[in-house]
């Protein structure tokens, strides 16, 4: 039985979050919720977004090939996203 | 000079992702509008939500019990999500 070559299911993470100096309005309005609730001591609040991508390939290199590209495709605008992408397993 | 108290920033991520079970409608979307852009192997998707919180405190668990009380009241659902918190730095 060959061993190389076999699909294997990977989970591929994907962060993405916006540029630094690009206006987070989420941020921003997520902030100040929490100061209008009371809460105090929270100086900055930044977001991100996660995509968990099930990947079935042979090799690291494919599956991360396949969410560089989802990247470029679909999950971010290059414009305004800074992208980050890992193997987790 | 007293050490102890003195105020210091941390960093603390919240994850928040929807609990297994509850349908992910924005997963689901994602992972049809890349199979229709003809991406092929990619077997499942999930998200999540990040927030970097920076928080002034004199103490760790001072930090992670606004990280604690910014979810309840605010970022998260009980019902709906799943969360977790970690100081980053």
């Amino acid at each position: 039985m060959a061993k190389s070559g076999r699909s294997q299911r990977r989970t591929v993470e994907v962060r993405v979050e916006l540029k630094p100096g690009v206006m987070d309005a989420e941020a921003a309005s997520t902030a100040r919720a929490l100061e209008m609730l009371g809460i105090r001591g929270i100086s900055g609040v930044r977001v991100a977004k996660i995509y968990e991508l099930e990947i079935s390939s042979g090799n690291s290199k494919e599956a991360l090939r396949l969410a560089s590209e989802s990247v470029e495709r679909l999950l971010a605008n290059p414009v305004i996203h800074q992208v980050s992408i890992r193997e987790l397993r």
